[in-house]
């Protein structure tokens, strides 16, 4: 996405603290009392304008949603979308998704959504795509036993690198579109760009996958 | 495809047992002695016209091919083409792909390919997808360790249920195309089908999925 500059994003994200959470290393493992209720977290990692997750917030309001963007101009869109929207249950964080395990405590979050993602197609670059194994190393530990990635993208270089790289890490496949906007899935909520893109005729596609259960030994040492 | 009713097509292939084996359920498990070499042996599964599995033996005179087609009216063609061929290293089966493990030992096959299997679209006729999971079973049964199955198709119902039937049965996905004739993929051999449809503008589908490791104890159930 083509980023323009608005130097005055930073003040307005400090002005909506209750929205645009600041120091989310703080509520590491406390996000349920934050939101006051135990209802599932979904993370929508990439938020961009916000589209998606604000309607997803209102589609789904037993659900809590956090979606993370890092680009202080986009977010700021997503920001006026929670504004208007007024709704409890969505909350947006300014900050780098390679951090996640500084933000969230292992098995807070449900879901995890990756949309229209950057492909980042470049060999040498394959360690910055959002499904490069490390990352999933990453969701692996804040997703709750049976956690979920959902995942959309028009880039069909991503997919196929990210339906190996789902199966190479363990993850199941439980459900694969590959041309989402033709076929009988009913609950799509589309981004901006998914909007943009697809009416251009790009296709869109789209899988769920699932981690397998953690294992008895894990669980144990836990304990 | 459409069959053509050939009635002299079942004496053709009594005249021709060197390349159509009679009586294959004899050869189980001495397909080696056959073929007369220890080479790895690959099987297609509905081999149709044949021009696949003659291209691939040609191609690798180091590699034992096996073609399954069931059609007395189609497996002629193939028969024309392995005649012509005269290759050492392919040999046709004129039997139903439901009783492979009747034909071939545990281990005994190295690679399955699937091309352009029926897609049986209804729900109900589910079963009779060669990617069904009691199909995988039987490819799981006569595959040796790290054996593979490679698939093409341009029915992208039939690539999505795959996709999500392998990943279930705990296969692993090592390469995937979603639009082969467009990828860098250098080694394509085309069957009859593949040429006419893909010239009417069908994007081919293509994966390469392996067997997990055998699990140790039934490896010391079979010591």
């Amino acid at each position: 996405m083509r980023l323009r500059n608005k130097p005055w994003a930073k003040e307005k994200i400090r002005q909506y603290p209750q929205y645009v959470i600041p120091e989310p290393e703080k509520q590491k493992g406390k996000w349920r009392e934050m939101f006051g209720n135990d209802q599932a977290i979904h993370l929508e990692i990439g938020t961009g304008k916000g589209q998606f997750i604000v309607g997803m917030a209102r589609l789904h309001p037993d659900v809590n949603f956090i979606g993370i963007e890092l680009q202080e101009s986009v977010i700021v869109s997503a920001l006026d979308k929670v504004i208007e929207a007024e709704l409890p249950n969505v909350k947006l964080l300014n900050v780098n998704a390679g951090h996640l395990t500084d933000f969230f405590a292992n098995g807070e979050i449900e879901r995890i959504y990756l949309n229209f993602s950057d492909p980042w197609p470049k060999k040498r670059h394959e360690k910055r795509r959002l499904t490069y194994k490390n990352f999933l190393k990453a969701y692996d530990e804040i997703l709750a036993e049976g956690g979920e990635i959902h995942m959309k993208t028009d880039n069909q270089g991503l997919f196929e690198y990210s339906l190996v790289s789902f199966s190479q890490y363990g993850l199941i496949l439980k459900d694969v579109s590959l041309d989402l906007h033709n076929s009988d899935y009913q609950e799509n909520v589309m981004t901006e760009y998914e909007e943009k893109f697809s009416q251009k005729g790009n296709r869109i596609y789209r899988c769920e996958v699932q981690f397998p259960p953690k294992k008895a030994e894990e669980n144990e040492v836990l304990l």
